[in-house]
């Protein structure tokens, strides 16, 4: 497949996903061992203070993860387990989940994602996370 | 404050989170080191086989981590970390976030949040999680 | 095998391990989902302010993980991944980690285990942690 | 401080942990923000199948850890949690443990550290994690 179907094709699995819907999240870069996914903020992804509830945050983690370790693995991948560390309050336009592959087994992958904010010009590093995603495939 | 008071304000800060509305995530118990959280589940909160988004897991368990850290720390408070392990596919009515404080000290808390879901009769865990919590007031 | 066989199996895989017999470590209890390893502390363990370096816990905890591990999945495990949570400096006579099987599927087990320091009448606890031990037979 | 004299006195911290020495850990970098630990192998670190144990690995990641944040926080510090994903098989003449900063707060350091070991010319990945270090001088 040309690098477009490829990321065509996981577009689609996003687009599967009714609550990545609900989130409003984008997949921006697919490509073997680097994974993209971005998130407009908008008033329902907030916690009290106004700032990006951390629960948005650990889900562009977790399926930026999933994303970045499927395109290893390939799609019949799952999130196994992941532990994020949150940095600073997101405020701003939008997330940007960068994930990339740190290692590759033949069923698991180990991978690494930082969420970033865009507030204007700038990219702030809000949280980052590192996790296990698994093949299920036979 | 009474125990019902108590619960009410717990309450109402999770309804001004916008998130946990666009969620639909309530607090059922808000006491000293124990917090549990429902989410009924519904079509927006899915991924493309059908099962609950781990996205939507990690919200419960992080959301639940921070309510109990803050049933011993005082409201304000922010989850530092946490890691989660996802253990089965979450497919029912509702899910139910249970954490509890393993340890406390001046400024942080160590907690744990399990999250099972309810499908009939039974109750399956789904995930497990532990995380800090850390209090930011002076 | 009989109880007592089933604990001397696993008595004599920690002995074959020589950084096991380094630190001192002692298997108490070998069961299906539960483990038990004691370390004697003594000087050789300690770190600069005279507490039980942090790398003592990780290793107790590391290794109950596994054992409890292989006690559900069959000798044949690794620790694939875990988290720990430093709680109270270890001070006293002997460290105890208990270790618990949280979920066991085909091929991996969520595992958890509490690290505590015995020191005269009392036990607190010094450490939690959380992990994932694989099956690596065939 | 010259950076000679730094690296002095956080190899006199090293030296003043009996469990270091007894690991045989030597710092071989120490700056702000970066720190490289190493510890040549022995027959003392192993497992029963003659690779590194497990728990050499978690306190090679915990202690360059705790040095890099350390370095950036004063030397009042611990490591208050981390995870650590293991990877392959560690065999080889040593370790080598690559530690650096991601964020910095006033009171705790998220921090990451890759643990290596080196084999012949060939260094290869082992284990990495991601952790929390705090300050506890006031």
């Amino acid at each position: 497949m040309s690098e477009n179907h490829i990321l065509d094709s996981a577009k689609a699995v996003l687009e599967a996903q009714s609550f990545s819907r609900l989130v409003g999240a984008q997949l921006k870069v697919f490509r073997s061992g680097e994974v993209v996914l971005e998130i407009p903020i908008n008033d329902n992804l907030l916690q009290q203070h106004q700032f990006v509830h951390g629960g948005v945050l650990s889900y562009a983690a977790d399926n930026a993860l999933t994303f970045v370790g499927g395109s290893v693995l390939g799609p019949e991948v799952l999130t196994s387990e992941y532990k994020i560390n949150y940095m600073r309050p997101a405020v701003g336009e939008k997330l940007i989940a960068r994930a990339s592959v740190i290692y590759c087994g033949k069923r698991q992958a180990v991978c690494r994602c930082d969420v970033f904010v865009q507030d204007g010009e700038e990219e702030k590093l809000c949280a980052t996370s590192q996790g296990t995603i698994i093949s299920v495939s036979d």
